[in-house]
């Protein structure tokens, strides 16, 4: 018997972020499996080699799969390993690289980030040169990869066919293409596409490919995709101090993820909660929806007393303060019963504030 | 039912390292124990705040614990946290910071080591005063923390005055203390103390305390036991990549690990592994025992043919290939029907070697 | 006598940039005083020390002076000893900082910088605001540093006011203020005001005052104008290889500056060189002036055939080829003649084209 | 007429440092001769160009030469453009590198150093194995470098077939070979050797060659020997605060300095100056020179007392505070009459502590 005790209620869910969520039930049984007897660390387990097939199917013969313990861990490694020291990573202003992982890029790896100002967070070619120039002036930090999220940070997609003109206008240029998937499974999801069709077959090099919003416990994967595309990337991810031990821990999580539908599932099931979500509270007289819901993510705009209230019942964030405009995260694990009780719950503030 | 499969045989252990051991059935069950419902990510669960009393039970009240992904991540958070950008760590040659961590300390933070050459992994006042000059000499990378190691890389020990001794001495200097406790339960347990008896008492600011090789799934966490050592520790551990978002799952299980005694029964079993291997490889004709067994290594001076048809039967590392000399470990889950078999293995390729 | 020969025509400058001109002929005769007999090196020469007392008559009796070898790395090693590892730098867009320095400040000293867009490269409280925001979340790198840049990179000017206006608010909100004064002296010059009106008396905290562009050989200063605002400044200047060993060369080129008039005399003949190409430009039929000239910057729009003939017999850079804006600058150096001849030279081009 | 004035006694020299003496009057006149007009900033001007084909003179046909402002910068950029971020440097625990440079290899590179402790300054292909191992093991920095400094910190000197043995050995292992040649003229005066004896003929791949201490006023250049060992140097400059805007102003010094023999007569006399010194104190009862004295240093062991008094009189540096060791230096212009000044100073305080 464990000395650690149940300290939380285990009903309550809110609509925060996909990470406040836990791990699914065959996660949960996967790390069991892999659990007994030794196995050799750092990644030379069985679990981890098997690993590979289950990505090489999804992501086609060249991938290689790169376990990591995080998400700004995948993307700093990934990025490092497409760049030398004296070039830049061009993403939009709102790439959680940018915004969200508390300058890692620049601090943990000398990277310089060439932002670009978008209105929903996707970038095209149009605006990728905006900053994509001064080639061999050394003056200029050297423009050498494009980093596009997918799904953005703004709820928003990527068609594949848009992530394909990125990457042959990227590979034009001599640029690379990094794809920060944190949410790739809801974006293939919603697309009704296979992983590989905004990846693989649109030209991307390196996919940071996210585990830990799709119901893993921790772990995210860089997925190289184009091996030419990397330099070091083992080295690099342990003196970014991203290489587990216990490795087996990670890879079988992934495994139960990939090697079936749960990633599928599990994604599918987030993208309708927040299509419900969007669509009961459009019906609330007073909420706007200002960006079109493609994947997990539901922004609305409120009146702030309606969101101070809100937010003592249900923890979630503001994303734009001075526009009133609220972020709401549906995960794995929302039900339609927690959605209806959240929209109702709104609706009630709405109208104690008419 | 997880798509993932068993892949090994949770029968065979080996002596390669502690870190090739699983995860203890009490640290899995209070993973179960915290999952499902939502928690606030990176931290603010309500397992992160319980833990911060464990912590402080064993550490006194003071104590803070920052948990992290692994070791590598809690040494370069916490010496990062203690250093200004133009300071520098003492420590041993042999020390896991400078030979085992592919230069994360330089590569992420920046870091200058200052090292010392020492007959058993220990440092001494006088070995610090080797490295510990300069103070204003702005040619000079400016000492400002001593970072022990305990118990060490060389599985030998130090006693709670001898910690004290290096603290007094590194306080004097207007100098701090870091101890990387990877395997600190081991060496309380060796030593028949507390854990505060040769960390918080003896003076030590910052501890990295080890959960993965202690039984856990992964997990490390930087304890600070003098709060004025460190600035800016909660940015660091974010831009060093070693913020969890599903924290929770850290927490927990440091909580089942240190809130009874399992972190004591985990170690104790692995110490006394380690010396009945020790007490079996002695009586062995042939076989030295060059280095005291005061925790849970064991060094073995073996001729190379025994160590290499050894190493086909079992994985481990030889550490000194001119000397001859093997490095053996135990773990929490060692048995004495493990050291039995491997003991006599080591018999019979002695025996064939004759 | 010297073995090495002139290779080059005295008679011939251009407009390119005021750091394509040579050394004041008064600063070479201040290089000779210094010569000859041994100083100590590395800063502690009579000269140096001198110095401190000639940046107090210019800025304050709390002015120290840290000379450096040049302009970038006045710039990042100012805004290193200003920041903890964990904070991060707004600015302009089109700040040198970010867009010249090819990355130093992300690669040598992991800083973040937070960009606003402006239409005439200066900041605004309001602009600032922009960005500084986030304090206390560890996702967000801190705001922490102001940096602004006067003369900017597009030959604007702040008033004392607009930047006392950005310190205070700064101050407000528990931020530093960085001036990149490269052309502080222009600035100086153009409003008819002491150095100090737009620096400490205005509220800023350090600056980094130009030497190279103003007539010396080589030479900038960190110039600390609050003491409480800076850490470790004397490490960082070595660890960033900013630190000449035979300082008394750059500190006496910063005495003949400064001890006297040179500067402002310097300055002004940029200035009046400036308005003097500018307004014989603006005569000529087709050219346009786009942007005020304040200080020693024209910006000029062109037809691109007439820039391509006219850049075969000046050389000078286009500044944004989409908008045929070209960019002028003036030097200490630069004529009357020299001016008319480059507007002859324009208006032949110009004639040429129609 | 400067505003500047002399403010130091020109007769005054000392035996603390070969950087505390002032530039060559030859150099002075270089300056001049590349001063008035304009010339294009960062490198592209005529005096970079022509000392391409001066230091090919010295170095061969493949020899390309980078300015840079100083040592330390010269030695970062160089060991960062040979190593990729995973990567380090093998080198004596006395290198400069590692001693004096305020940890800017780590802090401004990310550099690891892996030291190894030596007799006199010099390595051997012996003590470079006892660093250069782990290829390929993700745990270790990869060993890529070896540096060795020719004249040594310790005033020794390696022979060309030295210096070839380590190169043949470090080729053999995948490795590169880096040169610290601040006192490199002094090295090949000494040993009656071109430059290239003990570098390009050697099989060095990169140099750092001094120019201060040979007689500049200030710079340094990077001479890449083998094309092959480099990667972005051009960038790396840059970003490392490296590049000088009026690059002419340190090109001219240099070909001042090699397009004759003005190096050698600088170096020659300084080290004449050394033995002439050592074989003064040498002489007085009581005085030990315990190092060989190859170069332009010379070492002496005296009682404490006699260095407290005579460091009164002139500025040296203690070298091991413990031996009673110090340190004194020759320069380009020190004269017959200094040194016996000097020599005579020890036997009085010599005296009169006997």
């Amino acid at each position: 018997m464990t000395d650690a005790i149940r300290r939380h209620d285990p009903l309550v869910k809110g609509f925060a972020s996909d990470n406040y969520a836990g791990v699914h039930p065959e996660i949960l049984q996967a790390l069991a499996l892999a659990n007994e007897g030794h196995q050799i660390s750092y990644g030379e387990d069985v679990y981890t080699e098997a690993l590979q097939e289950v990505f090489r199917g999804h992501f086609g013969p060249l991938a290689q799969a790169w376990p990591v313990f995080n998400g700004t861990g995948a993307n700093v490694v990934a990025l490092r390993a497409m760049t030398a020291p004296w070039e830049a990573v061009v993403c939009a202003e709102s790439a959680h690289i940018h915004t969200d992982e508390g300058g890692a890029p620049e601090r943990s790896a000398g990277l310089k980030l060439l932002t670009v100002a978008t209105p929903d967070g996707k970038l095209t070619p149009e605006l990728v040169d905006t900053q994509a120039w001064g080639f061999g002036d050394e003056h200029r930090a050297q423009p050498r990869v494009v980093s596009i999220t997918q799904a953005t940070e703004l709820g928003t997609l990527y068609t594949p066919d848009e992530v394909r003109a990125i990457c042959e206008h990227a590979h034009q240029l001599g640029m690379l293409v990094h794809l920060d998937g944190a949410r790739a499974a809801n974006a293939a999801a919603a697309l009704g596409v296979p992983l590989r069709a905004f990846t693989t077959d649109a030209g991307v090099d390196v996919l940071s490919f996210g585990g830990t919003k799709a119901g893993l416990m921790f772990g995210e994967a860089i997925v190289v995709l184009n091996p030419d595309a990397v330099r070091g990337l083992r080295y690099l991810r342990k003196s970014a101090m991203q290489l587990a031990s216990k490795m087996r821990f990670v890879s079988v999580q992934f495994e139960a993820l990939l090697a079936g539908d749960l990633w599928l599932r599990n994604a599918r099931n987030a993208n309708a909660m927040a299509r419900r979500l969007a669509d009961a509270v459009r019906e609330i007289p007073g909420v706007e929806v200002p960006r079109p819901v493609q994947a997990n993510a539901v922004f609305a705009v409120l009146p702030a007393e309606v969101t101070q209230r809100l937010q003592k019942r249900f923890r979630f964030y503001t994303w734009n303060e001075a526009a009133g405009e609220v972020r709401w995260m549906t995960a794995f694990d929302t039900t339609e019963a927690d959605v209806d009780a959240f929209a109702a719950a709104v609706a009630e503030e709405m109208s104690a504030q008419a």
